[in-house]
């Protein structure tokens, strides 16, 4: 549609952007509980099912964990932004889509890896969490990238080391979801798994702050 | 009811109704991944099967798009808005009502397209997605044309030229829903598929400022 | 338990108080769609299978009418309110279960009468939907009744005689819903429907300001 | 993970984390709802199939009134706190995940009680209730230990004892829990239901204020 003239968007305060991204956040992370279901079972036998459905909860515990996580670290940079532009509207969308999706590729694993740890099927299902997730870090690195490229939208506050290194932290997330992926679909799955835990953990304790922290509290 | 006078509703500040339908867009682009779900699949058909949803995740991405796109202007407008009475609550209200449904014209239409991608069905199905996005359009309309009647309603910072824009840009996109829908419904599908990839992309490049960028920083 | 010595509630300021409940509202109006899901149809038979839907879109508009109307209601009296006890959260948290509560009527109602529209379960579930309306009515009137007993917690710009109004509306709600459903039940649903529509539009045409117009711009 | 450097975190001031957990409660406690749908029922039959689900609507009321109670206590503690670490990030996280998760439990029990309400199933599915709720008063004594640890995270004038006696209330949930659950399932399910009940209206009763009235009015 080259003929349509882009128009100029307001730099916008970012109070309802963030409203808008916490909104999301929270649903995509709350929504994870509609995988838990009561199983059928025979009279008597709850405890038995219940027991077979801990695919699903480890699912529970590790994508909520993982959407806390990001929400985490969508805060601390969003501390440091100022304004809004178009581009950084887009790359927040894909950012918050991506998200949002974790629910599915959630229930594709537990569902696999209840029927069969490690067969075929499971090797297709964690394929798919790694990919999903891999382009959620895609979406991290466009976000920081454009912020590099416009450093108007930031504070003054900002240290510029920190935009950089949110670029090589997101390209770290690509590219072990892409190995994690490869290597649990050829290999195990449970070289992904490890991969679906340890990757979170890493953004949590590695998440800092983007202005000094005096300035903050 | 001609016996109930109309009582005099507060001129209410923005942030409640703000806060109120930031949640509404939040989930309504959310719970969209509820229609990806695990497809049943026989023992080593999961690739497949995950295959075969194709039109589940290009309705995902394409109507959690749309509504990214509808909240987004939906934020510029607000940032000129002083006040709402209860026409603009009203509108405002159908605004939300046509956005929350889409969910369900989405779901119509990746179920009837994972049928048969040019048959009865999907004809019926892009009939019914074009029909509820030219009704959220209308709702457009009679928001900017409530605004331009009660001029009162808007921060004096506001371009008039603005919200006649808006008239005109609702309009556009009611009368190429109304097109997509009968050439969809007649012709064929793709052509209004290719209507609800560009309209929310010409909605995205075309939405600006209600008030001067730097009076918005 | 009379032993527990029911300690000192800070009075709260109402942002939190308000988020919280626009999130409820925003949720409860939104999960209606979940509701419209793409109907089981034979080839070529999606736009009958549509057309026999027709009582889940009425339900779909009256409930999310309804919630928006008493989330306007909800906004206006709050405006008002300067802060919250513990018996002005219960009556708050009693309202927000009712409205809640609001989508499982709505689907009942609307899967009788796609059956029969004036059968012996369309007349049953008229009178659940009656019922919990009038719940909902209640719960109004002990938020409207707690603040004309405790008038430290309204502003002082509040005139009392709103709350005393607040109160004979709410009466109002309880008493025709309960009429609505009995006849409802007794009689025929069309009765109890129409009721379903008038009293939103009552609701949404008699909520007024607070406080003077003046006072809220 | 011994190897990567814990960087320092922003600590942030309080109300994105507030406007995330304030989501993540208004969802949880709304799609309680979700386990109330249409019962199968055959023409006629409404009515009696409506009354089969009492222990749906019981559960309901119970988890909604639940969480609602959490709401409080959490929105009380935070008048309190003047900004977050990630210890505390971590803890509120556990608390969120924990009454997210109390949908799953709900549904299992009054599925459980619908069918007997004394039998083996009735007495798993309470145990599993108590556990849960038993780990979510475990987050809030993290939550309440990791204040004690570092009041530099509180507001001056925030009593100490009030933390303190959290810390208590705490364990007071995780004892009651465990013991209600061992009893349920080892004696009858009826004293787990009665603890269910009688322990949020504690948590209702003695949540109190965590700075003076006179500074929160």
């Amino acid at each position: 549609m080259p003929r349509i003239p882009v128009r100029p968007l307001a730099h916008t305060q970012t109070s309802r952007a963030e409203a808008f991204s916490d909104g999301v956040f929270a649903i995509a992370v709350t929504i994870l509980v509609l995988d838990l279901v009561p199983p059928p079972h025979p009279p008597g036998g709850l405890a038995r099912a219940l027991g077979h459905l801990w695919p699903a909860y480890a699912g529970y515990v590790a994508s909520f964990s993982y959407i806390a996580v990001i929400w985490l670290n969508h805060h601390q940079i969003f501390i440091g932004i100022r304004t809004l532009d178009r581009g950084l509207h887009a790359a927040n969308f894909f950012l918050l889509l991506t998200t949002a999706a974790l629910a599915f590729p959630t229930a594709v694993v537990s569902e696999a890896l209840s029927e069969d740890v490690s067969g075929r099927d499971a090797r297709v299902a964690v394929a798919l969490y790694a990919g999903i997730s891999a382009a959620m870090c895609l979406s991290w690195a466009a976000l920081y990238f454009h912020l590099s490229r416009h450093p108007e939208l930031l504070d003054e506050s900002v240290d510029p080391d920190y935009v950089r290194r949110g670029v090589s932290r997101s390209w770290t997330g690509i590219v072990v979801y892409a190995i994690a992926g490869v290597l649990g679909a050829l290999v195990t799955p449970l070289i992904a798994l490890i991969a679906f835990i340890l990757l979170p953990a890493f953004y949590f304790l590695s998440s800092s702050s983007v202005v000094p922290t005096e300035a903050t509290a």
